[in-house]
């Protein structure tokens, strides 16, 4: 049982996510940049159903598509921080955000969402749940060990929420996907972050069609 | 005629150096793990000559040693900060530290070295002359440039020196090595620098065998 972070996209000047993140940039300007591979994969226009947001065409099964799959592999619970969950801020006007992902989100899990206002528990269809935390990382953490029944817990993101668990040292495992692109600003991952420090080796470097796949483990 | 970086090592964190640079750690603590893809090719053991770090066993004639070798290519001359060309701080005490790189350097051409302390300009076998210049980087790369006659300029390093160019919108293309390890801490290359602004795309990024090479042009 492992707490992990996979299929993670960087720009290859160290961003998670582009600046201003908004409704229309939902990962800052520029950020898409950075998950193209992801979006190539036929993991991910499986995942999406009717969103195929390239076109049957060009579905990819090669190096990409592993790493892509295997990232949904064995996880029990997620946890992500508000900004992944949505734009909105500030105490919850009412229930009618529900995620970007549509009535039948990707996760099929328990998702905890930090927040700090509370929000009544929110059943999707296909097996995800979220629930809102407003008591602190570690109790999510905590919340996700339990909920995960054995198996591994994915912290999702998005990169405030995953440099939070990282200093904490509570991160096993990381697949970054390394993407050619250039954001020039936005939310460093690792900018005074110590990673060797923290006990992290690269494990394997992997050349895929449009991203290097990169798996740090302690 | 290009202003150019090539076969730049850095570190999957963004390094371009280890930290405390010494005689015994002349790319700092651990930098030189960044550069283990070019201590694997044929044209650095070729280079350094009798220095042969690794052992003729293993020398590598693949798409490492491709880019090692295009770096020396249609280049006139270079520049490079002092603490690539040695440990040495403040004012010269003598004249015999000749560079990390023995009696034959590898340049081959007229080498411009930013210093603050005035030095005889020394010439060495193979064609390499060490110029020492006390005026500036700007001035550095004036020269440079009328030395290079019609050819390219490299600007060698270290990771100081390239940023000072890089803000100063000196820089045309960089040729960089992405190498699978993690330094945690040292010289970040491009910390605070905005690429994408300075208008850099990725034109290129290609797996080699230790490292991925990406090409950066404007």
């Amino acid at each position: 049982m492992k707490t992990k972070v996979a299929a993670f996209a960087v720009s290859l000047d160290g961003f998670g996510a582009g600046p201003r993140q908004s409704l229309n940039d939902p990962l800052g300007v520029r950020g898409t940049e950075i998950h193209n591979w992801f979006f190539h994969t036929e993991v991910f226009n499986q995942m999406t159903g009717h969103t195929n947001l390239i076109g049957h065409s060009d579905l990819g099964r090669g190096v990409d598509n592993d790493f892509g799959f295997r990232s949904f592999e064995n996880m029990g619970a997620w946890v992500m921080g508000r900004y992944m969950f949505g734009p909105v801020r500030g105490p919850w006007p009412d229930d009618s955000w529900k995620g970007w992902w549509g009535d039948n989100p990707p996760f099929h899990t328990p998702v905890f969402v930090l927040t700090h206002h509370a929000r009544a528990t929110l059943a999707m269809e296909g097996g995800t749940t979220f629930y809102f935390v407003t008591d602190g990382p570690e109790s999510a953490l905590k919340q996700a060990k339990e909920a995960a029944g054995g198996k591994d817990v994915r912290i999702g993101g998005g990169v405030a929420t995953l440099r939070q668990y990282l200093i904490a040292g509570q991160i096993d495992e990381m697949h970054l996907a390394v993407s050619p692109v250039l954001l020039g600003e936005g939310e460093h991952l690792f900018s005074g972050i110590n990673l060797h420090q923290l006990g992290f080796k690269v494990e394997r470097s992997v050349a895929g069609e449009r991203a290097t796949h990169v798996l740090l483990k302690k």
